[in-house]
């Protein structure tokens, strides 16, 4: 089996209410053996889906409440920052060394509940997470006809640096389930599922420098996990909180 | 920027003694586009390093000690299993449920110490993690000319579903390190650090199934991140437990 992920080229700044679907097909078709298909995953970084939903979020328009502010000096942070971050949360999870790794809205365990400042427009700006990146991902399968997930970096346990994941998916299954079948020796699998969405999140980051704006990915070779609907979602690769043994 | 995965075809059973390094230069040789470049990765799954190197144990020749024992009972586990999970460990991170979550001489916190029944060779055998696979790694980059990176398949907090990650790596930047490089706004990047090997790793094996016999996957199109040397190892992945955050 082969894979081959290319990054679309010569994608535009993205704003609020730009046709996020319709960039993309116009740069997918900028690419050698151009074009998106019913088998092809696009992977797309939140940020542009952020940002074409108007998730920008000027700090001057943000008032911090007694929390955030207790936070923010806490943790040598900025008030109106920990204010947007307790806003997308349900639960901080550890607050330590000025960092705030929190549960999000969606049930996302990340830090700055995904709140970033980086690529927001501007050092006054901020970033949220889409409010339903499930949705989202929906809405592009059905602009571009590929299956699509949308990636943010997050950091892990136990390792140091980010790895790209998915927090949002349609039409790719989010996880393959080899559990009950057997391995080469015969041998039922017993422990065995991928988490595909995650893994094709972090394929495609590989293809894309941080400060490119190429927020998007065309990942071809992976028919085997595409969905002929838009699946379940992201909700399957989050595990409630009751049942986490390596949190 | 585009990245080319391919699986190598028609790779045997690998056995103790086996020169890993010949038989993946014959395979790659059977590649379309055949062979290995200065600037490929290979991906190899540890199971084929682990059983090269001797690292597959008949379970008939554990003796569990009375610590194997107790903890056999408590979790329904095999007590010569649990003996081998002790002594590839130097912490047990977390038991529950059936579930042992260790940190490794290595230092790699995950399911069992690395130890695995799953194509072992039959059901009474277990294979353990290679001894040092940055050295392994090494090892078949001298003999391949491009670099080498060693995976396995890690449990994550917090989310459903193992991703591959990289146990050993040479030739291969372990991090690509953004800090301080600016953003599209001419932003600072403040906490960019993006674990390359890993994402190589779930790459990689986005192209392989579990049941296949493919043990090594050919990445093309990452010469950005090889290096001219050996490089640091994966020890760079690695956080110390006082540091973690996360976990």
């Amino acid at each position: 089996m082969t894979l081959a992920a290319a990054a679309l080229p010569g994608l535009p700044e993205i704003r609020h209410g730009d046709d996020l679907g319709a960039l993309l097909r116009d740069a997918a078709g900028r690419l050698p053996e151009p074009g998106l298909r019913a088998g092809d995953v696009l992977a797309v970084a939140h940020k542009a889906v952020a940002k074409a939903e108007g998730r920008v979020i000027p700090l001057s328009a943000v008032m911090p409440g007694a929390e955030a502010r207790k936070l923010a000096a806490e943790h040598g942070k900025d008030p109106r920052l920990v204010e947007l971050i307790l806003s997308e949360s349900v639960e901080l999870v550890r607050a330590d060394a000025g960092r705030l790794i929190a549960r999000t809205h969606h049930g996302f365990v990340c830090a700055n509940a995904g709140v970033d400042q980086s690529n927001a427009g501007g050092e006054e700006h901020a970033v949220l997470l889409p409010v339903d990146p499930d949705a989202s991902a929906r809405s592009l399968r059905a602009a571009l006809g590929c299956a699509v997930v949308i990636t943010d970096s997050f950091g892990r346990a136990w390792r140091i640096g980010q790895a790209e994941v998915a927090i949002g998916c349609a039409g790719l299954a989010p996880v393959a389930d080899w559990r009950g079948r057997p391995d080469t020796d015969g041998r039922l699998l017993h422990a065995t599922v991928i988490a595909v969405a995650d893994e094709a999140a972090s394929a495609a980051d590989l293809v894309r420098a941080k400060d490119s704006g190429e927020p998007a990915v065309r990942l071809r070779g992976l028919e085997q996990h595409v969905l002929p609907d838009d699946g379940p979602g992201v909700a399957v690769l989050l595990r409630a909180p009751e049942q986490d043994l390596f949190g």
